[in-house]
């Protein structure tokens, strides 16, 4: 069901934000550091935990808090092998939000929220964004296909998720997928959705934990400079570089699924992002980052978007459009 | 480099229409009835003469003169084997715009402009637009990767396409791909497009030309339902009926190009959009499709977008969204 525009917008007030900004909770990109400059400066920061060793987790969380009072939250993918200790640590640091993705909502979204959590599931189609619904998630995030990183298999580009999506479900929808900007959050706002995530813009900050060679590369990367690949493992959205080029030779050579597995084996997306090798790891990023040319603050980020949004004259167009 | 929204809408001044609303000129799909509908209705009709002989052409130009006195558009695919007879029908019979897609417009745009023709050409990448700009088109269509039918290599989607585009040239951009209705019109506005054009809603109408089975398996459509494929031939979105499951197990069985080129065979698109042949035809259509629920008048889609479009209040944001 489409949210009336002379609503308020949900988004800002489920999470208790000043705007509906949401970074994405990227995995090696996305610690304290990046998640509290984004919350300090009005948006939601959130720490993605999908590569962080447990304890490792909860000294981000313990820092994040630290560094600001204002709401965060954390990433959880639900298929993350020690999720009982993330959602330990979760519930005992006090987090007061967590986005989940990559996997069922049923099991943990009771248990968080029974903990006051609030909980919002990434999903990539408008079935799933029922299926989280129906699972008591307070908010979804609908992400596209041109998003960076794993991604839907139905590989349904923004501009025809949101409005399916927002049909779809009741709860508020947060938007992402090729936004980064003040017009890109106003389109898909106008589309129904109540917040906008952004991942690849907030790689390119100061404050993200990815290694610079890694930040370098997104900066001066060209128009379809990235693939949806691998889909007979995992659909995720690389930049062309040295390995992206041997999966495609890997192809080329019809291999096989086995032979897919073992040339992307383990660690590759650490070896690239986290490490910076940039030739021999994986590196995630979403096709907006062609529109990216420099690495920011994460607090000028947030207030940059919030200026363009209001100049193109998002909150002339309803109180869901006011913030 | 981006339109200021100050200024006015340069599409409707260029091709002379009430409505910044572009009919796709589909294969199979646009004839006269669909173009003179639309341009009645007050935007820009467009005959898709990639599926027509040269004789059926001139027999669709003449019969939508007569039935509009408003601006209608031929659409030209540059690869068409006969398109010396075309391009004389369009300059002989005084065709007042011309869409052109599918090659290198050096070849044809200083010959059409030369007769007082207006030119668009149809892209899928910002270089190829500042290339269009320099054989001297008057405007470009970006077209993102959910689109129907024939699409980019580089499979960028509508949301960063079209800010891409707007930056990489000074002409007034056309968007397409994911657009149905007066919300998403005034997204791809709100990213910088001054028009939109709408391939698969014009599709799901009474006047178009599309077999009534195809138009029914088109509004009963879910999300998903489409894949773009052949990617080794040239990359077309087509609908998962039994002639694409063909496609699939032909992959899943390693195919070559030429078991692909075999397969794909001459006239699935004809026996499947016109001919109605839905399990063994080439189904082309965009992801959007999934969001229609009923075949229109061509004349009323026009009216209900422009109605939602102003309802969402995209009058209020400048000159450049006034029409």
């Amino acid at each position: 069901m489409a949210a009336d525009k002379n609503q308020p917008n949900r988004i800002t007030e489920l999470f208790g934000i000043e705007y509906p900004i949401i970074q994405g909770g990227m995995i090696w990109c996305a610690g304290w550091e990046l998640a509290s400059a984004v919350s300090e400066a009005g948006g939601l920061g959130v720490i993605g935990s999908g590569s962080m060793y447990p304890e490792v987790l909860k000294d981000h969380i313990s820092k994040c808090k630290a560094a600001t009072s204002n709401p965060f939250a954390v990433n959880l993918p639900l298929l993350y092998p020690d999720i009982e200790k993330h959602v330990e640590s979760i519930i005992e640091l006090g987090v007061p939000i967590v986005f989940t993705s990559a996997g069922s909502p049923k099991k943990w979204t009771s248990k968080l929220k029974s903990h006051g959590i609030t909980v919002a599931h990434v999903v990539s189609s408008a079935v799933f964004a029922a299926k989280s619904e129906a699972a008591g998630v307070d908010a979804v995030v609908c992400e596209g296909f041109e998003a960076g990183g794993h991604n839907g298999r139905e590989e349904t580009t923004t501009m025809c998720l949101i409005p399916s999506v927002v049909e779809s479900v009741d709860i508020p929808v947060i938007a992402a997928g090729g936004l980064y900007d003040g017009k890109s959050m106003l389109a898909a706002m106008v589309l129904g959705a109540e917040g906008a995530q952004m991942g690849s813009r907030f790689v390119a900050t100061k404050e993200s934990s990815a290694h610079n060679e890694f930040k370098k590369i997104v900066v001066e990367l060209g128009e379809g400079g990235t693939s949806l690949t691998l889909k007979e493992l995992t659909p995720v959205r690389m930049i062309h570089n040295q390995f992206y080029r041997k999966v495609i030779e890997a192809y080329e050579a019809k291999a096989t699924n086995e032979e897919l597995a073992e040339l992307l084996g383990r660690g590759r997306s650490k070896k690239g992002m986290f490490e910076g090798n940039i030739d021999e790891g994986e590196l995630e990023i979403g096709q907006i980052a062609s529109m990216l040319q420099k690495i920011q603050p994460a607090g000028k980020v947030v207030i940059e978007i919030v200026q363009q949004y209001t100049d193109t004259g998002g909150q002339k167009l309803g109180k869901r459009f006011e913030f």
